[in-house]
This record gives structure tokens, sequence and C-alpha cells, in this order.
């Protein structure tokens, strides 16, 4: 196996980056071909760092999921100040758009790795723990009024929503990509469920989040954000 | 072709409604020669109805879209009664219940049945539009409190919680079923959305919406409530 330090390790770095960006593009389909191409290597050159595409999609994935224990699991500035509450969620969208193939494809992932159910089930506990305790912070602090009992059905519909809304688009509407525009309403649908809880303090921090949102996004499309 | 008029008509009903028994069951995954077995005939006979599963499938589908129009597009009863609203929402849950099979395998289903998109995003955008005019009767009633910019908004999310409630509980349970407790969770999970735009007079009439929709399922497991 190809190690993971040194030149080696910055090679495997840079092929999972492009990898990652063609799969955002493209999808899952992409050829390992396109993937060595995008990378300015040949094929065995690639095939040597990963045996095959499932070993590229199942160490992104992986990581997907150490960031996302990361982003959930993020302690908080200061939990007495609206701010922090602003920036946790901030984190979640750049999460969603870093990694959007796996949000836009999440079907066809599950069929082609079958063997990340328990893994996923495990991180999906953990996530959710997590941000049901920061919403029960929000609430503590005066920027959210969720009953104390309601805390775990919201955090579950948040959940759902964050997680299929690319899924929902794909097959309520004609377009193939997924568009920066989209993306947007994806934030206003998942801010919408916010909105009835959202005390005037918390209103005041969240209401600029969609615009930092859309900035998340379009960073990324600036020429050389991406190798 | 076989008819639909007359006794022919009558034994297509008969499989497709044992067909969606078994598809809710156990998936798509059910053999047309479990379908004959379970309507008490041979194959062949099946066969001179229905020439292979896709199209059991396709036919149950063409259903449930018209089913759900329907109950999209009902008549409530007095927009100025709380009950008429209570009884919309009814009508959703058990039209879920009744067709859970394509709820909770959706992208196997479009998978199976590419062709059907077209016709998916006709039906949702039809349904999600009469959903929105009665989401603001109830509101202008004063059973719910969405302010009428939101609407639209919080319609889609109720969409996305119905139509993934069941894809969400097979990715992050290990269960493999779909039980009526879980049924009674994702029900609350819908309700948990209604929760913080329910006025008390929306309130009075929603609440024992959770006892009525867990009845719903358990009338259908008495014996002899399926064919």
């Amino acid at each position: 196996m190809a190690g993971t330090g040194g030149r080696a390790g910055a090679t495997r770095q840079r092929v999972l980056e492009a990898t990652l960006g063609l799969f955002n593009e493209r999808g899952f389909g992409v050829t390992v071909a396109e993937i060595a191409a995008a990378c300015g290597m040949r094929e065995g050159n690639l095939h040597y760092h990963f045996r095959k595409k499932e070993l590229l999609i199942a160490t992104l994935y992986e990581r997907f999921q150490e960031e996302e224990l990361a982003v959930a699991e993020a302690a908080l500035g200061d939990a007495a100040a609206a701010e922090s509450y602003a920036e946790y969620q901030l984190g979640w969208f750049a999460l969603m758009w870093r990694y959007r193939c796996f949000y836009r494809d999440a079907f066809n992932l599950q069929h082609r790795l079958p063997g990340l159910k328990g893994r996923f089930m495990e991180v999906q506990a953990r996530a959710s723990a997590a941000v049901a305790r920061v919403m029960a912070l929000a609430t503590e602090h005066g920027f959210l009024a969720i009953p104390a009992g309601r805390i775990t059905s919201f955090v579950t519909n948040v959940w759902i929503v964050s997680s299929y809304w690319m899924d929902y688009l794909h097959t309520s509407t004609a377009s193939a990509g997924l568009t920066e525009q989209q993306m947007q309403w994806g934030f206003g649908q998942v801010m919408a469920l916010f909105e009835p809880y959202l005390t005037p303090a918390g209103r005041a921090a969240f209401s600029p989040l969609a615009q930092r949102a859309a900035a998340l996004v379009l960073r990324e499309k600036e020429p050389g954000a991406r190798g």
C-alpha cells in the first residue's frame, strides 16, 4: 500500500481533492481515467495510490464523516454570544457544500458501499446528540425558544431536511446539476425550520446567515480555489 | 391485453391489492411466483393479466399518484371548521401508509422506472400547490399562524420530512421492517413541523391526530382487512 507521509502523502491528498471536485461536479460516475487526467498523472500512477475507484469513494467518505463529527462536536466560542450559534450553523453549511456529492447521491453511495451502514448510524447518532446539546444551549441563553421535550424531534427534522434536500431537488426539478441558487434555496429551507423558534436576539444573529452561506459557496468558485 | 371490466377487471384488482400488500411488507424484491401464490393463481394466469413485474409496479404507482392528487386536492368539508384540516391531514397519513412501499423504496423505484420522473414532477407540483392553498385557508380561518410569505417553504419542508421519513429510518436504524411504532414516530415528526404554527384552536383539533393516525394503521392489521 502507498504510504501516507511525505511525498506520497501529498500526492494522495492532491488526488483526493481533485476526485472530490469531480464527484461534486459530476457524481460518482466519473471514471478513473478522468480522475488521473484531472490530476495530471498516468492511470498506473493513480492505481498505485488507490487500487480502485471504490477506495477513493470510501476514503473520501471516511474524511467526510470525521469532519462531520468535528463540525457537530465543535466547541462554541462563547455559549452566551448569538454569533457562536451562527458560526456553528455555518460550519454545517460549509460541510454540506464541500461534500455535496455524498448528500446528492446518498442512495447510490449506500448501494456502492453497503458496509458503511454501521459507521453511518454511529456518526449520525453522535452528531445528532451534539446538535441537540447546542440547541439546548441556544435555548438556555435565550436565542431559541424550543420546549425541552421538542428538541429531539426538531433536530431530527433539521437532519432530514438537510440530508435530503439535494435528493428532493433531483426528483422535483428537471435540472441535473446543483447551482449556487439551489444551495441557497436549501439553506433557506433549513433556516425556515428555525424561524418560528428564533427569539429577537436569535433572529438578529441568524438573519445574515443566508448571505454568509452564499459567500461560502461562491468563494470556492473563484479561480484557483480548487486544484 | 387483459380487459379491465367484469371478471378480468375483478381479478386485476385482486392481484394489485395482493401485490401492494407484499410490496409493503417486503419491498419490490418479491417475485412473480410469490405474487401468484398469494393470489392463489398459477404464474401463467398472472402473466396473462400483467406481462411482467415492472408492469405491476407501474400500475400501482399510477394508482398511487391518482390517489395522491385526490388527497391533495380534496375539498375541505367546511373551511371554517378545524376538524376539516385534521381530516385533510389524516387523508395524507392514510395514503402514505397504504402506499408505504413507494416511500420506503423511492430510489429503488426511480431506478426501476426512470421514465416516471416527468409524471412525478407534475404530480408533486400540483399536490404541493393544493397543500399550500389548504395551509393558507387554515391560516385565514385562524387555525394556523404562518406568515403568507412562508407557506411555500413550510409546505416544502412538510413534503421533504413526509417523503423521506422512511428512508431516514432505513439508514439510521438497524431495523429492516416498518413497524406501527415507527410510523407513529414519523407522524409525530410531521406534526412537529406544524407545532410552532398552531393557534390554540388549531392545537385543539390537531392534538388527537396522532391517535387517529395510529388507529388507521392498526385497522389494516385486523384479520381479514387485507386480501
